[in-house]
C-alpha cells in the first residue's frame, strides 16, 4: 500500500468506506497558516453524498475534527491530522456482495493482492477515501492563497456532450448549477443526460478540466517530478480516473511544431507567451501563464443491473445493482480535483524554495 | 531537481546534452540477475540518434560502460552505473541561443528557476538524458523475463494517420520498418507525412502506444501509487509527452456503465474478462489482463523556421531554426516508453512482495 | 517537520500532549496479520503515566482505538490508524511558562524554528508522541513473532548503578520489579537512587539496553541503511536520547583487532561466531547473532526547582518546577525502545524481500 | 541495498573496491554555487591511502571527475556525478579470500543476503566507498560556507590514549601531524601506539570527535529525523562505527537534572546558553550553540594473523591476513566523519527552508 502522497507537503490517508472513520495527516504544512475551519467544511460539502438529485442518495455529513497540528487557529508545523467519522453506514446493503466480483470494481485485484479484503462498500477502494483529500487539500488551498495561485475546476464534458474552451467561460459560475457546468446552456444538457441515465439504471462518464492561474514561474522539479507529470500522477490516482491531458493534449499532436510552438513576448518586464499550448509548463517547469488540463472519469462501475461474474471460489454468478451511487461522478469530482491539483501546487511551491542557493 | 525514479527498483540518472557523459545508478535491482549486456547495447540502439532518416542526424554511438554492481555477468545486490560519453558534442552550433529563450522549450523556465543553465543543446532538458532510462529500461526488461512479462510499443498516430487497436496488430512487426508502426501500410503513409513535414522545415506530434503482456495479478500499490498512476507519471516525464491514458481512456467516457464494465468469468480456474476496457488495471492492481496504454507526443519544438522570441535580457529577437533535430520524435520515442513502463512494472514487482503476510 | 519513520513498514504519528488525541498511521503492515488488540493494551500499560510511584502521577488510560486497516481481526494490508485520546490535559498547569524557555526542553528551539508553538506540556516535543511509537510498536512486534524474532529491554543502568552484562541476566524477570532491571539486587539500588533523587527535587540519567534474538541473517540495507544505523537513528529519534553503541560499544575501541574479531565456526551446519563483540551485525546486515545495543538518556529536564532562563521577548526570569514528571525516564523507556527496535525489524524484514531474483 | 542519503540535499554513492570506479551523484544542490575543484581534492586527499606511515599502503590518487551539473564553475541544480576511477587495484591479492568468510568483515553476511558478491578487497562492504561521501561532503561544506558553519573533526582517542575536551583544543592544528589529533603530545603518544599495534601486525580502535560551529538556530527535523538523530545514522553508516554519543553523551546519565540543564541567558539580544551539555541540538532542532559528538570506530578487522573461520561451504579454515591495511582507521576517518557531519548539515539547512509560511 502507499497511501502518503507529496514530498514536503505530504499527505497520507487513511480509512474504509464502513469501517469508524476516515482521515488524513498533513505533514509539512509550514507554521503560520491561518486554518480556516470554514472553509474546510465548504469543501467537504461540495464533495459530499446526497447534495443535489444527480448524485448518490448516501447521507454524510462530513463534519470533521482536527486532532493535531492547529493552535490557536495556526498551524504550528507539526502534523495536521484531520478524521471524519463515517455515519450511514448501512454495512447490511453489502452482504450479497461479500464474497461476489464486481465487474470493474476493485474487488478481485483487492482480494487477489492481499488474500483478504473489507467488502462492505468497496473497503478502502471506495471514492469515500476523497474525503480525506479534499480535507486536506482545502488547507493547501488556503497556502495557495498565500501565493496568490488559484485552483478551478469543473465539468467539461459528460458523455457526448461538451463545454467550451475554458477561456470563454466564466469559471466563477461553475458552483451555480448542480452539474458543475460554468456554461448554463451544456450544464442543462448535461443534467438531462445524467436523469436519463439514472432513470435507464446505468452511468456514464465525463470530463473534468482544471485551470490553476496566478502560478509563479519555476515550479515543477524535472526530470522525473515534473510539474504535469505530478499533476497526472496525481489525477490518476483518484478512483475512476481513465486519462490526463495538459496544455494542447492528444488533440496537439495533429498540429505541426511552428503552429504549436508558444512563441515569447515582454509584456511590461514579463516574459510572457502568445498562445498556450504548453499549458503553462515547458520541460516540466511552471512558465506564469496558465495552467490547464482535462482528467477523464469513466462511467462509475455501480450500475442497477444484473451483470455476470465469478465469486472467490470461481462461481460464475449473477451480480445485481443494489445500494446507493451516483450516476456520474463528474459533479462530485470537481472538488476532489481541485484538491489533488492543490496538492501538487502547495508541495512545489514548498520543493521550490531549494532551487537556488 | 528530482532524478530518481522507483520506489525499490529505482534509478537516477544525471548529464547534460553536451556535458562529458550521461548515465545512471539503478539502485534496488535484485542480485543474481543475468546481466545481458549486448541487449542493453541493442535497447540503446533502438533510440540512438542517426537510426534512419526521418530521424535527427546527430551521431552518438551511445556505446555504455558498467561501473559497478555486476560481477562475472550477475547482478550483486550493489547499485549498477551504467555511463554513455557524449561524443559528437558540437557545441558551437548553440552559440547562437547562449541567451534566447527558444519557443516551447525549458529554456525560459530553467533560467527562471535556476538563475543559471548549460545552454548547449538544451543542457539538462535534452531527451538525450533518456538514453539513461533506456539502459536502465534494459535491465528492468532482463527482470520482467524472469517474470513471463513482456512490454510492447509501437508508433500508432503520426499527425492525423492513425494505426488499427493493438489487438489487429503484431507487435513483433514493430521493427519492420523506420517509423516502428506494425501495420506496413499505416506505416508508409506516416514516413511519407514525416518527410513531407522534414521538407517543410517542421515538426509534427504522435501517439506511441504500449502494451504489457503476462503481467502477474496484484501489481500497483493504492491509494496513490496506482498501477496506472505509475505508468501515467513515468510517461509524462518523458520530454515532449502532453497526454496518457489507459483502458479506454478519453473516448471511454461516452460509453455507459453497462457497455463499459468487463464482466467476470472462470476460464479454466483463471478470473478473467470478457472486455478489456479496464485495460488491465482495477483499483490501481493489475488483473493480469492486458495493459495497454496511449502517450501523445507534441511536436518537437525545435523547427528550422525563424521564431519570434525573447532573450534573457528581456529583448524581443528572432531565434533561427539551426542544428541536427527530429521532424518527429515518436519513432525514436518507441523504447523509451517501453523503458519506463519496464522500469515502472519492475518496482511493482518488487513491491508486491510485501503484500502478503 | 518529519513525522513518518520506516520505508516499507511505515509509521507517522501526529498529535500534541494537550491536544484532542495522539496516534499513528501505520502503512505497509502485509495483510493477514491478526492484530491483538490485548496485547497492544498491555503495551501501552507499560508505558503509561502513573504507573508505579517512580515514574509521573499524570494520569492516563492510554485506551486507544483503531480507526482502520483491520477487519475481523486481521490486518488487510490497508493503512492501520489507532488512536488514543488526552484525558488528564490541565492545561492550566503550563500557563506559567507560555513565554518562558524551560531549559534544554525544546521550547526556544521550536519557537525559533516555527515562530509558533504549542507550549501545553511540550506541545509536540512531549514524550507523550512515544505513545503512538508504543501503538504501533506492538503490531511490528505482532509481526517478528510470525517471524521469530523477539524483542526485549531493560534497565541497565541509573545515574552510576549499574546491572551485569545481558548475558548474565534472565531478560524474562524484567518486569518483576518497578524499574525494570532484571537483576532484583541492582533494582533495588537503582530504585532507592530514583527515590533519593525524587525527594530532591531532581532528576537522574540512565541506560536502556535491548536485545534482539531470533533475528533471521540479512536484515540491513547497506550502505546507509545499515541495520545498526537504522537502529541508531530510531533510539536517537527518543526524547532524552544522547547516545547509542552496538556491540562492543565505545569499550570495544580499546581492543585489538586480534582480540576484538569475531572467529567463525561450523555449528551444525549454520555458520556461528565463538564471540559477538559485532553485535550480530556485519557490514550493516545481521549475522544471525543476539543483536544487543545500549541507548543513553540524559537526566529528565524538568526538576522541581528554580532555574535561570529567558522567555520569548528576551527577558531573563526564573523559571519555577512545576507539574507532574518523572526523576528519572529509564523505567518507562524499556518499552518505548522495544517499540522503535521491532518497528526498525519489521520494516528490515520487509525489506530484505527484495534483496535476491 | 539503499545507496542515497539525505531528502533534499542527496546523494547515491556506487562503485566496488576492485571495480572500474567508484562515484556519487549528488542531487538537490541547489543552484549557483562555486564548485571548487581543488578543494574537493583536497578533501580526498586527506582520506587516501599511503598518505602517511600509519595508514594503508595501497596507492591511489583518487583523483576525480565532474560528470555533469557543473557549468562555468558553478552548480546549476541539476545533479552532480563525480567519479573517481580504482587505479591499484591489485585483485590477486585477494583470490585466498574468494570462498573464505573473514572473521568481523561482511564476507559472510552480504554471501547471505544476496547470494553473491564480490571478494576482492570485500567489494561494496570496503570502506573505499566512503571515497565517494568525501567527495560530496567536500561539496556540502562549500554550501555550508556560505551559511558561515564550519565542520571539524579530530581524533581525539586512539586506544586509551585521549585527547582532551575540544573546548581546551586549537582545531586549526588538527593537520599538523599525521594522527590528526590537534593536542600535539597526545599526537605523539597514539602515533607511537599505532606504531606498536602495525608491528604486532594487529589493529587498534579509536574516537574521532567533531565540532560544528556557526550553525543557525532552528535545523533538524522532528520527530523522527531529529538533528542527532540523522548525525547518528549518518556516522554509524560509516565503516568500523560501533557508537555515537552527543552533547554530554554516556557520561551524562550519571549528572543530575540539576547539573545537567543548560540554563538560558541573554546575549546582546541572542539566546544562549551558559553550559552546553545539550551539544547545541534541544528537541531535535539546533539551538545555535556548538553541536559536539563521539564517534567510536572499532579496531579494523584486516589483521596480519591467522584466524580460524569457515567457507563459503561450510569448512571451517584458517585465513592468512595478507594484503595492505590500516593499523588503526581513525586518521582517515576525520575527513569521512567531517563530510557525513556537512551532508546531513547541508540537507537540514535546505529542509529548514519550509519550517515556516
Amino acid at each position: 500500500m502507499s497511501n502518503s502522497y507529496g514530498t514536503l507537503f505530504r499527505i497520507t490517508t487513511f480509512g474504509e468506506s464502513h469501517g469508524p472513520a476516515i482521515g488524513v495527516i498533513l505533514d509539512g504544512c509550514p507554521a503560520g497558516l491561518d486554518i480556516d475551519e470554514a472553509f474546510i467544511q465548504s469543501e467537504l460539502d461540495r464533495r459530499k453524498p446526497g447534495q443535489s438529485r444527480i448524485t448518490t442518495q448516501r447521507k454524510e455529513d462530513d463534519s470533521f475534527k482536527i486532532l493535531s497540528g492547529v493552535f490557536e487557529g495556526k498551524s504550528t508545523g507539526t502534523p495536521i491530522t484531520i478524521v471524519i467519522e463515517n455515519q450511514d453506514q448501512r454495512s447490511k446493503d453489502y452482504s450479497h456482495i461479500e464474497n461476489a466480483f464486481r465487474p470493474s470494481h476493485a474487488d478481485y485485484t483487492y482480494q487477489a493482492k492481499y488474500g483478504i479484503r473489507d467488502h462492505r462498500g468497496g473497503g478502502r477502494s471506495s471514492a469515500r477515501e476523497t474525503a480525506a483529500r479534499v480535507a486536506s487539500g482545502a488547507v493547501a488551498k488556503l497556502l495557495l492563497k498565500k501565493s496568490g495561485v488559484s485552483v478551478a475546476a469543473f465539468v467539461s464534458q459528460v458523455g457526448d456532450i461538451k463545454a467550451p474552451h475554458y477561456t470563454e467561460l466564466d469559471l466563477g459560475k461553475t458552483e451555480d448549477n448542480i452539474v458543475r457546468c460554468p456554461d448554463q446552456a451544456t450544464a442543462e444538457k448535461m443534467i438531462a443526460l445524467i436523469d436519463q441515465v439514472r432513470l435507464d439504471r446505468d452511468t456514464v462518464g465525463g470530463i473534468v478540466t482544471c485551470v490553476i492561474q496566478g502560478s509563479p514561474v519555476g515550479l515543477g522539479e524535472p526530470v522525473f517530478d515534473k510539474l504535469h507529470a505530478e499533476l497526472g500522477k496525481a489525477m490518476l490516482s483518484i478512483n475512476a480516473v481513465k486519462g490526463f491531458e495538459y496544455g494542447s493534449g492528444f488533440e496537439g499532436i495533429k498540429l505541426r511544431g511552428s503552429q504549436h510552438n508558444d512563441e515569447f513576448y515582454n509584456e511590461g518586464g514579463k516574459v510572457r507567451t502568445k498562445t498556450n499550448h504548453s499549458g503553462g509548463v515547458q520541460g516540466g517547469i511552471s512558465n506564469g501563464e496558465d495552467i490547464y488540463f482535462n482528467v477523464a472519469f469513466k462511467p462509475v462501475a455501480t450500475i442497477m443491473q444484473d451483470q455476470q461474474s465469478v465469486d472467490k471460489d470461481g462461481n460464475e454468478i449473477t451480480v445485481s445493482g443494489k445500494g446507493r451511487h451516483d450516476p456520474c461522478v463528474v459533479p462530485r469530482a470537481v472538488p476532489i480535483v481541485e484538491s489533488m491539483a492543490a496538492l501538487v501546487m502547495a508541495d512545489f511551491i514548498m520543493r521550490a524554495r531549494s532551487s537556488k542557493l
